[in-house]
């Protein structure tokens, strides 16, 4: 019996980047949470529904490409202006990046509205956006099934109290470990994990980027690697290709088990492994399931002890 | 049938530790790459025998304490003079640490003799001694089945031709991310362990700390991870359990078969969470093999994905 996949509904940036990498410099690439997250969430038929804003200077044909491969942009409102665009240099090893420009443009006065149509989505993803933006979100929504989260310092430090509320409301965050280790104000990833399981998400997931991924739930910690690359040319939106991917596999099984999200992770940092071996979402916009199949086949290789590793004697 | 544990040669240091951590500072810890590594072998009835040398400070209850877990000491000399010792200073979350003094002392005039009895080690493991006295001790054995080696940038700098000699005469190499990026000169550690492979070792193993380790050998690329442990205490000597554990637990298959060896990462990785749950080797003093058992079985539990990552559909 084949699962029909449920609707992800996602919120999130839609940008315009600037890339200063060593290997050159890349100047109007497609980028943004939502463009990343809906992307990999789509490949499998799972037909992210999309809110958010772009100015009048983003090509109609950005959009066509998201819409060929299954992403629904009727809630991508187009706005007078010009769109968010983010400006970014990596360091050689591409292991850092410094933010260089910020330009909100028409981001700066976005407020979601959700479509009739898509108040029934069951699983949410609230992309890096205010935390006041995410709760926002969630009440034009009917009782989702599971809702996810990203954030970031900016919000961590900045937002204090509108962070919290939206933390009460979910049930998922995936943040990175710096991230992990703001918001708590602890070092440790395990006491850290504790510490913010008790202010709402019952699910943390803790990404890492090329050491993968840690799942905190109540059945113990799980891991996830990342693959070793021979080629990274572009770390931008791996941990949106990541929440992406991890939230449209949830969609596609219809279900948040704690199986199916430790599934879901696999299928989410073959997404990630995928995005920064392109520049901007190239990489995302030329894959397809069969790929991404054979890309899992071998993350599954990389951790294959073999099952038993009970001591003889 | 019980597989009977075949010998393990390690050479190594032994020495006292002064350890400078956050949590407090320990004078005269019992440390040592052979310390750690003999230990955490000889958790699986290996019998490790060590080869090393000590001056006459050096208390013969130390020696007994080894002995007791069935290490066998009977290649460690004792010669006039004071034992080697190391001063470190850890950083703050542990992830660094700077060297404050080495006094080589005895260890100065080290020229390793392996005893008559010894020569007939089917495996072998070279501690991270000068590149020419772990080729000499290469040179008394008789054709072992299986010689694991690290080195450190030390020798990556300074012996590069003692080196290169060192690992034309190797298996295994186990050694850190940092020392892999500096002994190929190339940062992406796929490509490094290809071109190190191209050396000597058709096995090289990439230890990355709290993130777990790579190995590359002809089945493609292994990870193990490191375990989110709750309380870090001292890393000291946890990369040197991870060999000695590795290499124990082929000394105690008898084989170094692609099943076994990664297999035996789990076992390592086991050896170096408890090597850091204490200062210096007290963990490894008071563990057993069930401890072990437990520790390995959360390992599987972290990484146990459900068997089937097939995409449906």
């Amino acid at each position: 019996m084949t699962i029909q996949p449920a609707p992800l509904l996602i919120v999130g940036s839609i940008a315009f980047d600037d890339l200063d990498m060593p290997s050159g410099e890349h100047r109007d690439v497609l980028g943004g949470a939502a463009t990343y997250s809906s992307l990999a969430a789509s490949l499998l038929g799972v037909g992210a529904r999309v809110i958010g804003i772009v100015g009048d200077d983003f090509p109609k044909g950005h959009l066509d490409e998201l819409r060929k491969r299954g992403v629904d942009t009727e809630g991508v409102l187009r706005a007078p202006g010009r769109t968010f665009r983010w400006h970014g240099r990596y360091s050689p090893d591409l292991a850092s990046r410094t933010t260089l420009d910020t330009q909100l443009n028409v981001f700066a006065d976005f407020s979601p509205r959700i479509p009739a149509a898509y108040e029934e989505s069951p699983f949410v993803l609230l992309g890096n956006i205010h935390p006041k933006l995410q709760v926002s979100v969630l009440e034009q929504t009917r009782r989702p099934k599971l809702v996810a989260a990203d954030t970031m310092g900016f919000w961590i430090q900045g937002e204090p109290a509108a962070l919290a509320e939206m933390l009460r409301r979910i049930d998922l965050l995936v943040i990175n470990d710096e991230e992990a280790r703001e918001l708590s104000g602890i070092h440790n990833l395990v006491k850290a994990a504790r510490d913010i399981r008790k202010r709402g998400p019952r699910l943390l997931i803790i990404k890492r980027g090329e050491f993968g991924a840690l799942l905190f739930d109540d059945a113990g910690p799980f891991l996830v690697p990342a693959y070793p690359l021979e080629e990274v040319l572009d770390p931008t939106g791996a941990g949106d290709s990541f929440a992406g991917g991890l939230m449209g596999y949830i969609a596609s099984r219809r279900e948040a088990s704690p199986a199916v999200i430790r599934k879901a992770m696999y299928f989410a940092a073959a997404l990630g492994s995928f995005c920064v071996e392109g520049v901007g979402p190239s990489r995302l916009l030329a894959i397809g399931r069969s790929d991404v199949a054979a890309r899992i086949a071998s993350f599954a290789k990389l951790v294959d002890h073999g099952g038993d590793l009970s001591l003889a004697g």
